[in-house]
């Protein structure tokens, strides 16, 4: 990589699960509308067909409407010659396929225990968390041994477990995970500032928030836009909105059926707690008491929020295989959209083009002095030439400490069952999960039924 | 107080609840059992009366056979004339009466909700601490005005939130709580002694244990008689009664029907976890999951333990009445027996006259490290002239600190809930517990109507 | 305060030590430079006729050339009357006269011992933090009555223990301390990268650095522009200039014999530690053994950096005092000049027009991990809507934590004695201060003649 | 090992420098003296002519007057064979000869630099650690790989040092360090309560006494006897000794020239300071600032204490000498004599023989809750079977904090520094201690010298 002039050249982006049909477009959309930054993306794909797919799709991006750089793309056969040298890694993978995501999602509703995601906590997360933590210790020695001073951009889920887990496999690694939960929380505050002040044409960069917790259970315990406190705001909004959800407009759409969301989780922990829950409502409920959101069908139903059935999932891949094929016959054109992630711009801030201040999942270092050091935790961070450094967010609320406390905990106990690849120990979490409310010999069923459905991704646990 | 020869004299104890029967009539055995120390107790209690019985009683006790020391009673009107000068504070109180009890333990039961005591955590031990903390917040500043140098020694439930609110209302409080359950602990590991190794009478004070954790929610990490290991010992002792539960003798007792253990509870924990829990199955099983053990009556006996319903407390008082009234009036001699509690020794070691080592929950100040600094907690402690220091037990193994930390986020919680006399802090600390499984407008029912049942008790409450 | 249309009216600053002939017009230059404010300044000080004369030349500023914003200049007779209702804080004041600042830095001098400023730390320091520590005392309780919400930001030294003492009086105030040093340094390794690399024009905004540390002696862990890692470059420029120093222009000037400095104390740190050393010469060496550089005059000339008599201190006034009342008859007109400092775009941040990271001095919470919470240190914070928050700066050095942690030692001590007005505390600081290199009775001669020379200002301390 | 009926027999203790004629006789004399505990002495020595000698005294040991038990002596030739199997561990060295010690302690007197001991902090203790450490990491590294189980208990100083090198080089190793220091001042103790109150016979065991600091630096912030403060009675023994000195009577002793104390360091910190100093005056000294106590050899006589020669420690190897020929050819009778060292009693301790509580060097882990984790602090702790639990002994007292947290962070960048055997980083330690007042550039040569007449043990560094 070399910076002239303020612009950054050869830069080398190592892109592991490069075959993504979706992630990899975003990408490739946002590096051609950066005109500061041009290189190389180096994909690599267990399905080497669909890495090579997107390098042509990559190329199309290159000639886009409004594209202002040049990147080019490169297919690998394996994951070490693809991170050689890279400076930056990007790491976006589907672990197993669809069908250990139907045991994770769905398994558990023989039980009664019903999941809206299940890939991030719960039942889902954990069984997802045992088989993906393997995927991330690999990558990280690879990381180790090709390019141990790159930066490791994760988007992969269980969020928390994998970033936990690439700094337990490689402790030198430069390394944090990126959602976008947050940014949908300070475009609710924009909405909310238009609806209750009038006020219009907010974005959410100018919504000043202070993020704290753990991925998928962040909160906000400030927010602003300029001099005016959005609590109050907010408030005004939620009292508003309560009884009837917010965003009803997606009712009729088939595919809302899975995506559906009103805000009223995220509006009644608000009222209840006097914080800002900043994830979707079908992120939140999973990390709540079992009972309170997703207790059964209809109380989903009442709180207004969809169950992602993992049908939808297998539907919408079709549809995005289409649109692969489209793109690189040429069917369909290449079309720059803002992605409305960070991923591009924080690279930028790390070339030292620019410092940005953003949120972002790393091991904890005292930026959440009531949680455990190295526990990895959601504040904001600043992103500046070659470093990260976390703000100081302040402790954990004690209102809220017990819930996120209690999966900080299940985290740190999963990664010590994943690290001596325990699957008792595993149980052991599971069976303690909030949303796991079943007898312990269910659980157990449950859990082994869970385990042998998955157990093509799990050869050394015992 | 002086000191002589070896001996103190004129130690003032002030006894808050000193109408008690049962736990008053231990302390004045075991005080006349003492030969370096007497002096006077200062009894009072909101049931004068009962005062005025046990100052005759403890009088009868100077005379029992093998008394070796003499002590003097008064009964006061106040609880500030109790306390003036005194040296020690004992606080045994029953917050409230039975009735409330009897909601505290019995009303979520209408929701499916099993507790088998109800006084420690959970919806009973939650509505209980409520009740309790305003009380001693009083005697806390009953302390800071009349003694503030005295020792205050708790033995009242919820133990844990009552610590926590003594040192609250005057941080500089010289208190602490002590507990039976980890002695009951190390009682059943010299029985495994025996019954593994063929070692006997060996005493509780012989086996050494690292408790670490919270009251009713204690574990040991190591536990050691001599050279030998007990973890080695009890996992053996641990195969051979799993099944069956130990302690099967009591079973055709009436009472047993409410105090039934067979450490059934206790041992699946261990054969879990790895750790010593160290509590009663009664208590333990409120602290885990909900449908672990506490599903329903079933999975209760199933595993062995009791529900200790509050009729047959109301029983038990009735006999106690009795058994006063027959030591008042001399139908029955005062008879001396050892109460395997340690208060006498504690204080004894606090005057200089010698130095012990106990389990003892005072505010964390790094004795578990990975707990928040301030929250009670239960480890060793030297007992030593006029202190008690922690000995650092260790952090919470990582296996046990999602439970463990959730409780102790419930107590910080309703700890600023009580500070703030804020109901609906409490609701959220009562509706987040892992014992109430209800759904949220199930969990608001139960919680209005008991708070509803000991609104006597809550006159500053909003 | 009112914010419209992205501009704040009526905006209320409180200067305290109003009166001042430097900072005040420093402050009011930058007022009118700044066209996104306006309001009124409130003038305070004991020497009311200066604040009096300040309030015309404010008023002068206000038609300087290339003035965009218009501020009002009031007069108060007390501290209270000022503070009221005040947006924010300034303190700025000469904590006594020049006859104890003599002192505070040359009364030592019989004993041997040289400090090139004396306001700091050392023998002069410490007991010009005796007479300040009350000062501020009165300030943070103006505050905490009569704008209790208002920011507070001290410039005065001693830097560290004026803040210590505004938190100690008033825990929830919200004050910080400014000081330019690390914007010289900033500067200077701006000089490097034209020196060493050619890159002209670099403003020491675009270094981007990482202060830790305390007050006068804070480090620089990183230091970057662009992509460029200026560690490098510095090391560089160091072994360039290292022998002959940097600077030598300034030689022939009067001034500066009181001023002089080449850097090569800060070069001399750099090749022995590692680190960059971020404040001036003159304060560095006060902080180092005594014999280091501070040993005698030769050992400072040879290090080319100047003790600062306060002789050319009243001289200097003479001539601020001229400039004062020639700005007041219009014998000389109102000039802008940018000051450098960051003060009023930390209040533009603060109310929310801008967002700034800055390195500010404020209490631990955690941004320097290794030093004890509490203790005021400097290191980067974000600043936005009233808000101040820490950027975590990483662990003190292993090679510098004896010097940085001896000194927040000495402060800590400091502020003990001066909360409980004990001179016999503030001895032992002074006695154990690595520059205070006399024997135990010499050292309490000095001390005590040093006290009685300021006892003006100590009335409560004995 | 094994343990029956309450004894352990076939103990192996591996004695590291067995040679020792001093330590390694006092150990033969507790270890006969001890009825439950018997077995072998494993001797390593380089220099094994002195360790086949003391095979012979050993054994005549265990005929001696009063011997109760019987132990067997092993000479062996290599460290890895004295270790293989160890259940003990006795590290008691002398690092180099006294012509490296007479360069330590004498070298910087050309310097004006004088030096008690010289063998624990300052430019003597420092370059000793610089060649004590090597000899540490390569005793860890046997330990690791020859009884890895096996308590490691040294004696050999710089003791910080060389307990935080064992720790660094083998991280899992059970090892602690043991002084005498703490029990000379409670001997101090007793002897003011006889001397103040009159209470004779009183054992250094009986005064409870809360240890807090650093090895030879440590201070007592509690001390008692049963129920009397002890602070009170020392203050009164300090103000009537603090002129004249206590122990005046060994002056006219030639010996006594070079070993003189007469507790006014420990008095003069005790007046200064409120808190008891707990370790001779001649290693006090050397912690405090040059000036104080060590200015020149007059300051060093008002204050009474002497400056310990290494001629006289040439003299008294003389001595041993002939004592050890003695021993060994029969002139002279073993003849057993209580060390007062706490070795053997610990032995028991971790053994299972019973519990004890005593001070002890170890890494803090939170015992002292405001320094380091990590670095060696002293503080009491609990020994049990196979542990040593740290009890907590508060927060360095304000005004101490300075002093001792100045050393804690030189002795982390002194093991810093050897980690990465670098001398350049071992110079700015040494250059910054409070004993080295020269200038840098004496410093700098001085630093040379001391390194070169010690070069032969560094083979490493560079």
């Amino acid at each position: 990589m070399i910076i002239e002039n303020g612009k950054a050249k050869e830069v080398k982006i190592a892109y592991v699960g490069g075959g993504s049909r979706g992630w990899a477009w975003m990408l490739m959309s946002d590096l051609v509308s950066c005109e500061d930054m041009s290189g190389t993306v180096r994909l690599y794909d267990i399905d080497k067909k669909a890495a090579e797919h997107n390098k042509i799709v990559g190329e199309k991006f290159n000639g886009a409407e409004g594209a202002v750089s040049k990147w080019s793309y490169e297919v690998f056969d394996t994951l070490s010659d693809a991170l050689k040298g890279a400076d930056f890694v990007v790491i976006s993978i589907m672990p197993g396929t669809f069908d250990e995501m139907q045991s994770d999602v769905h398994e558990p509703e023989k039980y009664g225990i019903y999941q809206s995601v299940g890939d991030t906590v719960g039942a889902g997360g954990i069984v997802r968390a045992l088989r993906t933590a393997p995927m991330m210790e690999e990558i990280a020695f690879a990381v180790r041994d090709n390019c141990p001073n790159a930066w490791v951009i994760n988007y992969t889920n269980p969020m928390t477990m994998c970033v936990k887990t690439l700094y337990r496999a490689f402790p030198q690694i430069k390394a944090f995970g990126c959602c976008h939960e947050v940014f949908a929380t300070q475009r609710l505050l924009a909405t909310a500032l238009e609806d209750i002040l009038g006020i219009k044409g907010v974005t959410r960069e100018e919504i000043k928030v202070n993020p704290i917790g753990i991925n998928h259970f962040t909160w906000l315990t400030e927010a602003k836009y300029h001099d005016i406190d959005l609590f109050e705001v907010y408030a005004k909004f939620v009292n508003k909105y309560y009884e009837s959800g917010y965003n009803e407009e997606l009712q009729d759409n088939w595919a809302n059926k899975f995506w559906k969301r009103a805000e009223r989780v995220k509006m009644d922990l608000f009222k209840r707690y006097g914080v800002i829950a900043a994830a979707g409502d079908r992120h939140l409920a999973e990390f709540c008491p079992g009972n309170w959101y997703l207790k059964d069908r209809e109380t989903v139903d009442d709180w207004m929020f969809a169950i992602t059935d993992v049908l939808w999932r297998r539907e919408d891949l079709k549809t995005r295989l289409q649109k692969s094929e489209d793109l690189r016959t040429g069917k369909k054109n290449a079309v720059l959209e803002p992605s409305g992630e960070d991923g591009v711009n924080q690279m930028r801030a790390l070339l030292g083009l620019h410092e940005m201040i953003t949120n972002v999942n790393i091991p904890n270092v005292g930026q959440i002095p009531n949680l455990p050091l190295g526990a990895v935790v959601e504040t904001n961070a600043i992103f500046r030439t070659d470093e990260v450094k976390p703000v100081f967010a302040g402790p954990i609320p004690k209102q809220l400490y017990a819930m996120i406390a209690h999966i900080v905990g299940e985290q740190e106990a999963l990664d010590e069952a994943i690290a001596e690849r325990s699957l008792e120990k595993a149980f052991n979490v599971f069976a303690g999960s909030p949303q796991v409310r079943c007898s312990l010999s269910d659980a157990r069923m449950l859990f082994d039924t869970m385990i042998e459905n998955t157990k093509e991704y799990l050869p050394d646990y015992k």
